[in-house]
């Protein structure tokens, strides 16, 4: 049975009672579960424009971006509305990929999320044209069974109450991580806050950090947001790299140097994908080792998904491309490791 | 005797006749500066206003800064003209630390080169509220033998066709590098782009070189200044580090997490000065492996920079300090390795 018949054999619903009444499961299959990564955020379409292109109605959003990546890694289940808009063509992108889609809700009468955006020549800022919320604007997440046994939880992008509502659904995780954005900051601050707390790892850009905490300086901005509650604060940069701060210590890790960016849209959630993935496959404790190798694998599975427009090239990608890459930049980022070429 | 008298004892003149007639050398002399560090650039006061202080003509220009900061690997030799107003303590800050001030020409009736500037809440841009040329504007570089006879040479953010004619006073040095500006890049470009041809080395901040190259994409930018001659770039990313690009490889570290950054004035002077004193210092080949710890050095010495108003940091720092921090970013840098605090 493919994925995507297992996606369109759960006729979800709208409203309060979109779901259907969770049913008992056996231990054994409720263990099954045990090494799984929940994500809660956009499935959307985007229409992009960049000085190599443009696309129209891409499959997008913040969970498809970090599924794609993440599933390489560990079992994912993106959870979250779409429209009718959406077809068996765009969940099969998933589905087939291993992504875990009994969680998307395809609302009767509903659009998806849209967002239009461009970038110019620098590639560095998108430029919003248009975001039209769509089913989005009404969700309300309650998880299944399965996503709520999930061992790591990504809260990506979306109002602070409502990634609180999805933490609290999702006692038993051993990870929990989410991102923001600037409009939460600025909008629902002490939601923000809340939720922070109740999480082990901000992923956010930096400039974000920044806002959140009146800190200009980035190393004490990041240890402002650890004394909220998080053991961990990765700071995004675009491309240049990214930062990631423990009690232990930092570490950083520059963009991948590409030759050829298309598109920068998704980067940022690939990169969460790859770090919350590997982390999830990581059976020991997660140390700051751990968090370090898993900086290594968000690092690149960002740097595929720039290469190409959409998921284009995260959804072609292999274990072994991403595991040459992962070498290519550890020997980047050595100081007593020569190039291969230099040897 | 101090090498402060040393300096006084040495009446330059101003203008064609400027520089005593040089003087035959014995080849045991010779000798003794094949392992030393030139730098062509301005010699200055500073008034600087950043939110945690200002401060009124501190000592500072680039080679100033690449010097104190150069001088903790290898003998180096600021080439450059001063005014009446720099005194015989200015001179002391360079010379009782080892730095050899025997070029450094005071033009009688001069006036030093002067810079005021000021920095915003983020420190990353600095606003220039005046310049003086002063002595520098008429400035034609002649150099001392021990200056000629430089192992590697630093032509400094200075005008190109200067910096031309500075490298054809040096012919046997086996590593030149040279800094440049968006001035220079807008005014000179021609002049610029022949100098560039001339050196191993370009030092230049990312903005820079994708102005140069009319390249966004630094990677590409990186390539098309290579392809000119040079086969090292460091591109210099203020807060985010400074990654190098050489045939063999791409390497990066990030800017040092410092929780109390007071004054950026000539971070990137001592990150040129600890990058190339490393390699002057260097005695085998100056292959990528060389170039990555030049790069740890470099690092290194621009965090320190950073801590203080203008030289103060610096002028005060120990070896000690510096390996201790050098290693500390190994650590930060490394997949494999723990923080010590984690181990």
């Amino acid at each position: 049975m493919s994925q995507g018949s297992r996606y369109a054999a759960v006729p979800y619903e709208h409203g309060a009672s979109k779901r259907p009444c969770p049913q008992p499961r056996a231990a054994s299959e409720a263990e099954l579960f045990a090494m799984s990564l929940t994500v809660v955020g956009s499935i959307a379409f985007d229409s992009v424009r960049t000085p190599f292109g443009e696309r129209e109605r891409m499959l997008g959003g913040t969970s498809v971006h970090f599924s794609l990546a993440a599933r390489f890694f560990t079992e994912v289940r993106p959870v979250g509305p779409v429209g009718e808009d959406f077809g068996d063509a765009e969940i099969d992108v998933l589905a087939s990929r291993g992504v875990v889609v009994d969680d998307i809700e395809r609302v009767p009468g509903g659009r998806s999320f849209f967002w239009r955006g461009r970038y110019e020549y620098d590639l560095n800022v998108a430029h919003t044209e248009d975001t039209q919320l769509g089913v989005f604007g009404e969700f309300e997440p309650k998880l299944s069974d399965a996503s709520r046994a999930a061992d790591v939880l990504f809260l990506a992008n979306i109002q602070p109450d409502l990634q609180r509502q999805v933490r609290s659904q999702c006692p038993q995780a051993r990870f929990y991580a989410l991102d923001s954005m600037n409009l939460w900051i600025a909008t629902a601050r002490d939601s923000l806050l809340a939720a922070i707390s109740e999480v082990d790892c901000v992923i956010i850009n930096d400039a974000e950090i920044r806002q959140l905490t009146g800190e200009s300086n980035l190393a004490r901005a990041a240890r402002t947001v650890m004394e909220m509650g998080p053991r961990a604060v990765v700071a995004k940069q675009g491309e240049y790299g990214a930062a990631l701060f423990t009690d232990g210590g930092f570490f950083a890790l520059p963009g991948f140097p590409l030759e050829d960016v298309r598109d920068p849209t998704g980067a940022g959630d690939s990169f969460a994908g790859g770090f919350l993935g590997y982390i999830d496959s990581h059976e020991g404790e997660i140390d700051d080792l751990c968090l370090r190798r898993a900086m290594g694998y968000g690092t690149v599975l960002a740097s595929f998904n720039v290469e190409a427009f959409g998921t284009e090239r995260v959804a072609s990608l292999t274990r072994e491309e991403i595991d040459e890459r992962f070498d290519q930049l550890r020997e980047m980022t050595n100081f007593d490791i020569l190039p291969a070429s230099a040897r």
